[in-house]
């Protein structure tokens, strides 16, 4: 099965190399020129509980020839567009389009390139990071959840999931998956921004009595405007779900952390509370939580000076 | 006259220095014991726009003896209550207590512990910075607004104005002293904290488009609860004011910042953002900003471990 990754960071190199290893045809797309050159010349490097070295094919997405039988997006949030775009030329009739990006709303942009009939919208809670251009450590197990958004197309959706699973990656075929890509936002909307904005690790957020009160808000504010656009969503089970995240993640720093704080990159915070934030205008409800949030890391954004 | 200055900071050392120059008999009263050290020792040093030493008695609140016909507070918010407990002896029937304080709410804790037909309520755009113990910086120019909070106190309030002109502190007796308390309020409440939060100059929140959002927003819930209160508030006139002070002040830290990021101090977030969310409770009125502004802020004091 010939399967592009389009978004070879941390997760898609572990995609990437999974899938590979499964004997499927896999190439790399992205635009990354370090992390491209390292991976032509010495192979993708994993470390964590492997060591081994990976040769793949890795080019930019304006270079790939070749309808794929399944393309994999794993970009972050604000580069879809442009991806959706250039990966043009390999997306076919019967080529599946399976996002896996974090937050909300890409279903939309999704439907603005690709046939519904080829969309298929997904969560993991597999987790990656790369160490250096070329590197990538793979640590732990995740999972997967599934589903093609046009109810004809089960029966393609279920074969890609049995494609993952082929490569050790525990998918499930979800009836219902949006709830699940709701829950996985309300995560980033609450760890990731928060830790971005106050400059700390998960523990430290949620060892706060008023850091917890912040978190509440803004869960409150995601249930509320989910439960308006039809999404089932229950939310004592969402905070729950947070509050176990958060503590087997104590340690740890999120992505956004990385992204704002470390690496002075824009954040993805307009794809979680930030569309959030937008839903709730469309609908008429307020949530002030994640519109002073999303203001609040679009400021520090500006602070850093970054475009 | 016999004037104590309780809370013998950056700002209380000025008023210290200027009124013991205008031929007052001046005590500081403070808890911090390198700073009255370096004073007993080496007298209080003055740099900025005069370099001079100045010899002022300091001790301690609780060490105080004599009634006196001034007492002018200039503790940071949290320690007022203490202080006014710990300088019971030294007010007597005819001591005119008179509050400097940032923040709202001051007056209600004053009359816990004060006649009201004592009590002065004022705000100072004066500045004074201490750069050691014993060491303050005094540059430019500043002004005072007071009042008596009992109307048939009018002409003690005014006598107490004339003391603070005779040492030059620019005071005006204010028939309505209270909506200049909320103005400056207002800025503390938007630039103080934002500053804090966000970890950067009062020029560059005040740069950023999503900074000046969070910004109007906080205006706005201060000014409605101010309003409910009864306390004459024009938005648009408030605003023009924060906007003139953070073109004056854009290279500076806020006091806040220092307080939490550099020095790792509690705030004053509770008496700012914080007062305006508690009366806002009780009014009814919903102030989110202020809200998560003051839960980040106390969030980011638990990061800190400061208690």
């Amino acid at each position: 099965m010939k399967i592009y990754i389009a978004g070879a960071g941390a997760m898609g190199c572990r995609f990437g190399v999974q899938l590979s290893e499964a004997g499927n045809d896999v190439t790399l797309l992205d635009n990354w020129e370090a992390h491209i050159d390292a991976i032509k010349k010495d192979g993708l490097k994993v470390v964590g509980d492997e060591e081994k070295t990976v040769h793949l094919p890795i080019m930019k997405p304006t270079e790939a020839e070749g309808e794929g039988d399944l393309i994999i997006l794993f970009t972050k949030a604000m580069q879809l567009r442009q991806m959706l775009q250039d990966i043009k030329p390999i997306v076919g009739s019967k080529t599946r389009v399976f996002c896996l990006l974090n937050g909300l709303g890409h279903e939309d942009v999704m439907k603005e390139y690709i046939p519904a009939t080829n969309i298929l919208m997904g969560v993991t809670v597999w987790t990656a990071s790369l160490k250096e251009p070329g590197v990538v450590l793979m640590q732990g197990k995740g999972a997967i959840n599934l589903q093609a958004i046009d109810a004809s197309q089960e029966a393609s959706g279920r074969e890609v999931t049995d494609i993952l699973n082929g490569a050790g990656l525990n998918a499930t075929y979800d009836m219902d998956v949006i709830p699940s890509i709701w829950r996985k936002a309300c995560v980033n909307g609450t760890m990731n921004s928060g830790c971005a904005l106050l400059d700390c690790t998960i523990g430290e957020l949620f060892a706060s009595e008023s850091g917890l009160k912040v978190v509440r808000e803004i869960i409150h504010e995601f249930v509320s405007v989910g439960l308006a656009e039809g999404v089932t969503l229950d939310e004592d089970d969402i905070t729950n779900y947070v509050m176990e995240i958060s503590v087997k993640a104590a340690p740890h720093y999120p992505s956004m952390h990385q992204d704002l704080v470390k690496n002075h990159r824009l954040t993805e915070i307009d794809y979680l509370n930030g569309a959030v934030s937008e839903k709730a205008k469309r609908l008429g409800i307020s949530t002030p939580y994640c519109q002073m949030m999303t203001q609040l890391i679009h400021t520090k954004e500006d602070i850093f000076g970054i475009k």
